[in-house]
């Protein structure tokens, strides 16, 4: 795409409507969760990545401190899949003993993490990768014991984001957390990204999935909410009308949004720009969560 | 005009296009000539001068420092020729009695200096109006005793310049200068311009005027020059091609960006949003002056 | 006058008197109203206009932070004149039309406080001269539809007052003030001065007049207060023995010292160097007001 | 060990005697390698890295700055081996295509860089595990196309550095480098210890090994010194005294103290707290490299 | 005494020990009172001063914030004595006459707190001496009339003591007050150092004697206390266990710790670097009080 | 004497005379000698000190930064006679064994120095009293082993009286200084003034004596000098005309101020308020030493 097709008109009506969010999102922080799927997909589109990487670098040189979080799913599975280790799972949660931690560290922290911190700096040397172990980012506990080292978040200190961010610096956090003894424990994604919206006052929280946003009837595409409440979020997580893979999403936005972050959006990380297009333009892509 | 127009693909080509200029001018001073011609369309025309303010505020709003200087030939003439004073001229230039002085700095800080002041305060109160016997801002000496009170600049002292700035503010600087003993001066609006850009090391100074920008002759349309070196504009002034109206712009770009502004530019007020788009797009318009 | 006819003793007397007071007001707020009429003999005795700088220079000098607040009815009225504008007066305030507002914002801006600023300038480039419309200075919104621009104050913002105070100069202030819409209005410059003193938590509120102070007995020199509490200025408004070109400084005073600000003083600005005995002697001149 | 084993006596001796040191090492960077074979016996030794990270914590909380620098090339030949990759040497130096990278990575980052922060961390969040890839830290270049993705360093960035530990954090770093194209690769752990001591003007670069020190006569436990001067350095290397695995080091150490680094030692970590015997007695264990 | 006698795992084992207190009393408070009775024998014995001095410089090398409170009774008798001056008594107190005063403050400022601050000294120029008559440190009123300039502490503001430990420097005080009319009182400086611990808000009140501490049975050399609340001290007092030199003592320790001080010290300075054993070994010497 | 003698005319002449050397002396440093004859009348006439200190106090209320330096060698002379001590005296100097350090030590920083500051705490708790064995500001070696502790100046750090000062306290600083080894120096206080001053870049120097001044004929008082360069000093110490009192201070003027120190004066302090008038009038009193 190319935007010398627009004439010097259109650029300026674009320009006057997209400088006054630029103003307003300046100084702010924004979360983006970047997902084990589009993850997946950057994997076989390497272009994929670089176009998040290029919008993400973009946002932050015009002053908004961003932090990415990011899972790794796929990316786990394969692993194990390659060391010969069996996944077992209980209520659709992958058992997770020692090994399997081991593996899951050196996926997100070893791998997905490095790719994203490679792909932003290429851009300059701007991002740091993080895990939740770090000077106490995340903070755990196991959530059920036949689950092994599944943790929940018992709190999240933002002190090493906001120092980052505050450098000039975007935070790339790998969604491993620990307890006070040291203990690793992995941590859903969608709930750290919105628990660490929630511990910085986010602006905004944003996931990028592959999905076009929530929809009120599963089945039907005509049917995508562009805006929703979260109240509607919990009444349609109880009609069932919110699936399983989205729920960690959905209830993490409702959450957010309740506890101060200004605004929760579930955006189709397949189109291009998506998040300039929702930061800077009015119409928005995707679903936004609002209290 | 309205944005709607544009398809997504094209907002975000444009935005694309946009965001690593936003970057690049954040934090840097930007000088705007809002000249008298122009001024006089406003008075015809309020939304021009609504424009004018709508852009300076949008610069403002994404971190760009900008200084306003302003003439205001055509208004000092309207209100003489009211109080029945006759003009006098020696070689183009205005003979300056002590009453004349008095009717320029009136209609300069009273009149034109206000207008442009509260055209940018119905965006929120940055604006403020400095004359250049403010603070010793702009320090002068007469240029020839048959012209009376036309000054030339002996020094520019840019602190209060500097401190409104870096308070958040746009000072709009009306062209009187004065004398240690406190005499005031008439200055020439582009030539102030050039020399404020210099004492604050501007990123660029601009002329926004009534014509297209430098021809290479000045009969032909199609000679409009999009960039030109300051020894060219030595060479046009020179051989005439630049005519007398224009020599002031023209000799403070190429001064200005000799001692250090990194462009200097004549564009066109006329086209609507001409500051955006010469700042934020790659083609601009106008004639770039680059050493 | 020169000091030489004092005796070493005396000297040292004075001075021992006087540095107390020069330690106790260093760093404080003075707000002075420069009233019209004192503008008007300025015209015809520059000399005037010149002791007046020297004491305002000699305050900020030693630390003292001086804000000017003036106005100019007189120099309105002659500019009016020749322009063949006839005054209409509806219970004894000028009807503002849009040609009379601008005329008076002219003469203030444009005229008058250029003047003060200049003779101030001739002594260092530490005077600043702002209008109400910059920066928010002064809201207002009208009195009364049928005075047309004759505004009320709805609130000072001091903040660029501050600012330049704790840059070492002198703010004088021109009492137009401006609504959020941009519309310009003449306000009152002795309610203006009161307010402004208020809003910036002033050590003193001085207006230098053409009289030596309120008398209890208006025809009586004999009755001058040299001293008057809030509540009896109400008494002699209501008992009208305070005047009506007395009463917005009177009232003025009263409230300034209801809301913090430590002494009001009416003083007779013939005196030569009034200010000066005023704040660093303790007999004073004139009348002061206090809580 | 207990100290209740010592006299009161013997205990105002010691302290006597490090106390100056605390002093002298108060706010100063010391700069750790902890290497590869040491964490192959933290595998089975869990205790020895439990003590390593005790006294990373005593040195950090009497105000060292201190850095740690690790390698794993056993770690990571153990992954590879279970993912049926066959290492490839030239000139005893590993081929790295691609795949080993990754795993190298995996390992380095996600696994031994995790374990080192999770032990310092049982005492307090004050870890924060960095690639040298984050924030430019570490750029490289290819050493030879042969070798794949080996790297040379070209540049530290010890920026990010020095913020962390301005923050009160402990940086653990794992010396993968990266190209501006975002390119990785795996570097001389040893090395890039030196190379960061240099660029942070540390007061000390100490490499915990599993020798007693360098010694004159390899063959000969008496030969060791407790203290060589860099070109004694480069005479042993030169001579064949100081064979390959120590090679690296030495060379470092020499390099460091050349470039301002104040003293380099090279201690056994297996003796019980030798950081604390070596920072704070005068007698030191292992080779201290001075200038 | 020389560490050399213990062995490395001896040296590290003390270390290990004394490093975890050395981080705790970084940056804060230590009031340390020297006593007039270790004055008269450093008088004889002029390397216990030099010990005391020794350790003061160890504890302000890590960090410590060392303020030293002195008192001077024996050094007065004697200067009294030469000038022939008889002392007189009432209840156990001197009679403090003008000439008195002037003996005891020539004596304590000029002469005991100089000696003090040499010793430090010669470690470097860090100590500063002090009055309590300086910048308001100690106001005082009279006791008792027929005692004459015998004072009781009415305020103490430590500001001065504050601004010289910011900047690296050591308070030494000696204890005479004075009144804001400038008149001069000798205090107890046992009820002095306490003040000065709870106005500063410190760590530790240690009082440095030639005892071992308090015997909860005065006679029993066995029934030395090593640690005790105020209410035990209280009662001790009361029943008459604790005798009169030691109760301004023992009174000044329970009421620091009701205040807010963590702990007080009465230690025996005549055992060797009894400060360094008390604060960086877990068994101490003498007597701690606790709340 | 009462202010209130002076007409209101008077007064503002001799505040419109004083208020411009208020300004350039508003943060500049004093530095005044008050001398020892002085303080001996002192003794006789309360009520000369009391008039120092006010006018000390009043210096630093308008923002001078002052530094008290004194002597005392009268009082030394009388606490010798006292104690039965000898004085001996080689060339004129007096030979200071160890016993009379201590008197002279004890006299200047217990007695005299305290007598001062309780002068000037009257007024608020502002004087803090300084040896010149403080914080290592008067650093001293022998002069000559005959004499024993007479010391000349090595070096002055003026770090603390900066710090003070900067703190809005005055110094008042005994004249005892110490070599490194901690031993105490007894020095000349007219020279120790003059090297304060140097030190701190002062922009005056004053001596308060008992005589008007420095005469070039020493019998006839006609021939007093308002003003002197430092040459003319040396040519009046060289033919005799300056006597052997009057060397140390003409002296120290002199090189003061080719050291940088922008004026020296040698008052008459017996005149009441010398201090001001010499700052704050024309005329001056005394003899002006500029370079």
């Amino acid at each position: 795409v190319s935007a010398g097709g627009a004439t010097a008109e259109t650029k300026a009506a674009v320009l006057c409507e997209a400088l006054p969010y630029i103003r307003r999102f300046s100084g702010r922080v924004v979360v983006v969760k970047y997902g084990g799927n589009a993850l997946a997909d950057s994997v076989s589109d390497s272009d994929a990545l670089g176009m998040f990487a290029e919008d993400i670098v973009l946002l932050h040189s015009i002053g908004i401190h961003v932090v990415v979080v990011h899972g790794g799913g796929p990316q786990i599975g394969a692993l194990m899949e390659r060391l010969g280790k069996v996944p077992e799972f209980r209520d659709g949660l992958r058992v997770t003993d020692a090994e399997t931690l081991d593996i899951a560290r050196m996926v997100l922290v070893g791998k997905v993490n490095r790719d994203i911190v490679g792909a932003i700096n290429t851009h300059g040397p701007m991002a740091v990768g993080l895990s939740g172990e770090d000077a106490g980012l995340i903070r755990a506990t196991p959530r059920d014991p036949a689950l092994g080292y599944v943790g929940d978040i018992t709190a999240i200190d933002p002190t090493i984001l906001r120092q980052l961010v505050a450098e000039g610096l975007i935070p790339v956090v790998a969604t491993i957390g620990s307890d006070t003894a040291g203990q690793a424990y992995n941590i859903n994604a969608d709930t750290v990204a919105g628990s660490i919206a929630e511990a910085l006052g986010a602006e905004k929280l944003v996931f990028l999935t592959d999905i076009e946003g929530i929809r009120s009837v599963p089945a039907d595409p005509g049917s995508l909410l562009s805006s929703i409440g979260p109240d509607e979020i919990d009444a349609l997580v109880a009609s069932g009308a919110i699936g399983s893979g989205m729920i960690p999403k959905a209830t993490a936005c409702a959450r957010a949004v309740r506890d101060g972050v200004a605004s929760a959006h579930i955006l189709d990380g397949r189109v291009r720009h998506a998040l300039l297009l929702e930061l800077f333009t009015p119409e928005g892509v995707g679903t936004m969560v609002v209290a």
